[in-house]
């Protein structure tokens, strides 16, 4: 079975695979249409701007702080993702242009080596300077010059999709900055919040039942087929033979895993990987991340600050270690990148991400009662998307054929495919019209500063 | 295409796939015929007097050395694989058997956490005692114990696959015994030689010429039957669908590596996979592992001692970062584990062992010219076994289906089925009747101190 | 020879020893009367005056930066000095207090582990919050309460003596809150300036001539005699029997600093303490902290950004070992801290640190002309007291009899005396009316962000 | 007071200061006579033999064996003292002397920068070549040629002063060899015994009661005069002048340090120094390094194996940091090394060694009833000599007018003098005529693994 001949085509307009970013896939470049530039333009200030609306709420010192080796201070965000259009479109691209202050191109590079040694990713936390105030003026500056490049220059479809990708890049910044954030705060014992929201209302309800969705062996193909945008990392589009499996209809609850906790998960061995105990035995983690108990009761912090632990909501902030421990004690295993990718094709309606639990749902944690959120939405998507990234059982490696950009953007994902798991199906912090069916995601699995949670899957049909 | 109905059915005998081991895939435990008592019972005395073997040329204190966390001291392996047969035969299925020591299962266990908390890992080389003397005393009780039961208790042929398992667990000490003493000794200023060796021949001939071995994309059929002894990663088998490729006839040699360490390999971070170059910045590591720059003139430590690089012969010890940014550098990447499988069995005529550079060829390092040692030998079977573990792309992970056993062996090596690599192929180390097309070896993808090598593979046909 | 008997009386006034600083040394504890306590809050509102100008040229995000483990943020010493005064006068002192905020508390205590386990102080740098706002409002009430309570409450002598002495701690901190910003402000590679200056004048006449103030040998005096305000490690004043010495008329400049450099002084172990040979060989120093070379010139960060090499002025941010090593290459070694002093005694003119560069003169480094700050003040006074902290050959220990105080503020001094060298004279960034001759300040001897240089002494006369 | 005047000068002999060892305190260099050379020679050789004495009871794998980086492996203590008598006598005073090995110039140099970069010595355990067998024959070798060149060459009293260092070095090496292969022996699960002992008679009574040994204020003179052998870092002798101090008749035993113990001392901050206490939370300390407790008993591991804790005798394996807390939990402090010095001068009688608990006594420990080993001796020495090396309150710095000598020897003791606190009085496990009055020992003050004790001080008369 070719999964994209076989299932309701209707689900695989572009929409669905990438609801709003544009993207051109002409085989030779032209030249961009009036029209094109116009809603080239509507896309990028619209996220341009959502990233300034995100930082709302924090000071300049909140957005200076840098917590730990893996998170970046919020200014540097702010300064990198316009780094990211001086240095790939601006100044390549956009003839006559100067730079806004030459030392940025050292200070603001994240990892590409082509370009120059980056400065320390231990010591972004200690650039004071350029102050946040400045670092909004270099915004300014990149986003008028960005705007006078699109209105004013030749623009060809080709570097139209690169500036597409900066508009992504923008997105996963947006959505890092609020782990990042999430994380500095944490560790503050006045456990500030983000943003102070109401206490959700009484559950009544409970978590939905789990149900196994089952799918049957086949030659299935997966993968971005180049269509709407994608990184370059879902791609090519290709087959896979699939072994037949059941995948769970909703992410495991926190109930659930502080079971997995109150009968010694943390305390078996045989539960978890060699590297994962090693790991857990080191740090001494005994919980997840966020959660603190007190006087007997589990509280999980949050972005509106310490809340009382939810325990119809889908756990939260885990590592792939402690989802494969849990998969283990619950006699279950984590699905693989691809099995989860079939079921999503299969089960996710059109524009599933529209009525998932995402960024501009405003929430900021997982819930459970994503209903809800969205009383008129049908509750068949399964969680697919939204709420939490889930880890799958894959390691990150390259597709079959599998080729890296040749010049410095190439650097952006291909040089990463070690060491890392897969992660499917955006978080409550992802731009809703970032998410796709094929994105994939990846983290080290040690990792869980980030909005992760666990979908089970099993053989036996 | 189904690999096992499509080839010459007589390539997949017992023979091929594993030469000499026992095993029994009865359905139901029997009990053992006196033949295969004795069958088994030569077997282990065979492997056992092997490990003894190979301590000769060793002192006591070469035997109590630990040079790095990775590496264990000899003395340390004869005790621990001592200590498998006591603890997973002796212990639990020889009626009214007393420990040699009960301390020693705690010293002697290497990860088996369901037995209790190993003795630490980094300090195996600073139990002195037991002395060499004493461990050797502990091994000749044991084979005494084993002896005994084989011949006078009754023994099913589920216990007597037991007992290969640690037959075989047995040979895989023996090559980490070599690897470790020539880790150990390369540290050493002297550069003591494991065993003197005469220089090799002159090599007026050359490496072979490589040649690209062309596989068409169809769904083959991976993994170990369970037809003769396997470990239990590599199985279940299942089908895989296979991308077309082409995969190298021979192992990349020292004269092609030392070309791209001259063209700058070292020093350009996009031949690199991040983490890879994160490691080699850290480390400072500018070479292969063993070899020495000395008045312009590359020399490899072997253990033989310091020796000129023999730019012939293949390039040894290894990580895999080196191997895959080898690849990036020559416009190749490394092929996948299923495709290193397929290709074998397509290409390995019967018994391709025992013409291939293992263990038993006395050599202890890569050669180039495998002809020399094997002249009566076709050489069409492009080195797929013996001569150096080969670095595949994939990383460690279970087969569909796959269960590890419930009880203490089955932390055997699904708990490590986590940020590693797979390689392929056995290595000069490996004992000739361990090695298997089915076998899944695994290591971090930093370490080099095995005998590990590279093989190259593309996708143009 | 009794120092104090056998020198001119009015050298040891209390205004040569502790300027201005109040301090009440009656055997029994009084009332204040109302001029005393006049003279108190004046001091106090001086002093915590004086802080918040030192930030006016700093940003919110300035102040929240730690950059190393060492140094704490501007608003972490804003807070502190202010919870100092807080937790050892309000809290135990002024009836009815309530705390301004319970958590600070634990955010806010340094090191007093009498008071419960402080906040991490590898940590400081990620307390976004309080803001810089709320720490200064916190700032406020504290002045406001402390006012409220000079004027209102009883406030006996010992009660001022420990107002006092929190005064003493906030300039202690006023002093690291600009090492700690230099520090942090040489990392960006925008070498920022803390404020710009003018260029010092072209410098014609060099540093002054060195000469060696010889002193004989005798029984002296050191120590402080509790007439004027000290802390507890300069007492009790005790007797040392002295073998005769000489000692330098003034701080080693950077031209000879930059003569040991050139001669390979960085190279030679011999040169070199062994665990000063060890911290140099590990962390690559090869250059004093702050020094930068650049094209063949030699240029210095300070707090009015990266500036050519001064030098005539002496060597700062220099560490012990390289302090010791540049004795020992220079053929001398450096004073006792009994020497420094007993030296002081005699060659200071009465209120020497009117005419020293202290951080009233508003240089914020060392510099050669002192004169040039102070043109009619004689040059007579060998540079002993500010321009730099000299390091001593003295580990820091207790005085004979010294008994630190037994309650909270007890940990102040005498927990450090172990493994710390013992430094005298003040620097460019000590208030001047905090300096005196018996002062003891000490650093491990690896350390060199603080304002540190060399005099050296010897024993042939 | 001058107290080389003041005392009986009978206590002054040679023999008391350094009962057997030879030394040549001659002005001019002179020729040694034969009787002279006879003398040095049977002390060469005692000493030699007395090292491989020691290590009878080991095997090649115990002298392999480095269990921590401050200690050594036997077999290289073993080679290196050996090297030093090559290095320093027979290399530059032999002619025509060929090095044994000349890489061993290297491998067993300690720390002699000024003669190449030494081998690491984190990786002198790895060193499995040379093998035992082959370090004693070059012992054997140096033995030879020291005799030969005793014997034959012209020796000159300056040279032999030189031989007297090497074989003083011997003897500390000796004491290093014991404590280093009990830590290594500790390690180990089987609590190895370096030498089975009878355990303890019954110890009706109790340890010696604590007296108070009174010293009034005064000029005194400290240091080694030069008149008999010493190390450089002994002298010069010199005055000081000291306020009046009490000092202990005997050192802490184990059952007044168990009641520190049991009373939290462990656990209360204010006892410990601020270094002191971060070293003991971060490596979780809670009893001396050789303490354990099993089923409620505490016991003590020594080179006779694991033993009931002898409440009667001194405690011993105690870091500085534990001493100094013990020492404030009781209300005392430490002495000074000059305050242990001139008590010790006052109190201990000619040739006290004699009669004390050192390496010759063959117990290998402290112990309570130094009188049932010497039943005929006073008990007047108040333990100054024997049993533990006593911490004292100095840190390590030079005497006035210190030189280190100007060749390679140089960095025997001058170097040090820094980090490091002065110990006093010799062990159980140093050789009796290696310990002088005025032997300044020296540690960082955390290490615990030399035999080392307290005694306590204090100033109220």
């Amino acid at each position: 079975m070719n999964l994209t001949s076989e299932l309701d085509s209707a689900v695989f307009t572009t929409e669905t695979k990438s609801p709003s970013t544009l993207y051109w896939s002409d085989e030779e470049s032209r030249e961009l249409s009036l029209d094109e530039r116009v809603a080239l333009l509507t896309e990028f200030q619209q996220v341009r701007g959502q990233t300034e609306t995100l930082i709302e709420p924090l000071s300049p010192e909140d957005l200076q702080v840098q917590s730990m080796p893996d998170a970046s201070p919020g200014k540097w965000h702010l300064a990198h993702t316009s780094w990211f259009f001086e240095t790939f479109i601006l100044e390549p691209h956009s003839p006559g242009y100067d730079l806004f202050e030459p030392t940025y191109q050292h200070l603001f590079n994240s990892y590409y080596n082509a370009l120059g040694t980056p400065f320390s990713r231990l010591q972004r936390g200690l650039l004071s300077r350029p102050r946040l105030d400045q670092v909004l003026a270099y915004r300014h500056h990149i986003n008028g010059e960005i705007e006078r490049w699109l209105t004013e220059d030749e623009v060809t479809s080709d570097l139209a999709n690169l500036l597409v990708l900066g508009i992504n890049h923008e997105q996963q910044h947006q959505e890092l900055l609020l782990t990042d954030i999430k994380h500095a705060l944490s560790i503050n014992p006045l456990y500030p919040a983000y943003k102070e929201q109401e206490p959700s209302a009484p559950e009544d309800e409970g978590a939905a039942e789990l149900r196994w969705l089952k799918i049957p062996e086949d030659n299935y193909t997966v993968g971005s087929d180049g269509q709407v945008f994608a990184f370059d990392n879902e791609g090519p589009a290709h087959q896979r033979y699939q072994t037949p499996f059941k995948i769970a209809s909703r992410l495991v609850t926190n109930r659930e895993y502080l079971e997995f906790l109150q009968d010694g998960g943390y305390r078996q061995p045989r539960l978890w990987l060699s590297d994962g105990w090693a790991h857990i035995t080191r740090c001494g983690h005994a919980a997840p991340q966020y959660w603190r108990e007190e006087g007997g009761q589990w509280q999980e912090f949050t972005l509106a600050g310490m809340q009382p632990l939810d325990l119809d909501a889908p756990v939260s902030h885990i590592s792939f270690y402690e989802a494969d421990a849990f998969a283990s004690w619950a006699g279950y295993r984590l699905p693989t990148e691809f099995e989860w990718e079939i079921a999503a094709w299969l089960h996710c309606r059109k524009n599933a991400q529209q009525t998932a639990n995402m960024l501009e749902s405003g929430q900021f944690r997982a819930v459970a009662e994503i209903d809800a959120l969205f009383p008129d939405a049908a509750t068949s998507d399964a969680q697919f998307l939204g709420n939490l990234w889930q880890w799958t059982a894959s390691a990150y490696q390259p597709y079959p054929g599998f080729r890296a950009s040749p010049d410095a953007v190439g650097e952006y994902n291909g040089k990463f495919m070690c060491n890392q798991m897969v992660l499917r199906g955006g978080s409550c912090v992802t731009p809703r019209n970032h998410i796709r069916i094929s994105y994939r995601n990846f983290f080290y699995p040690h990792q869980a500063w980030q909005f992760t949670g666990i979908r089970l899957a099993g053989d036996d049909l």
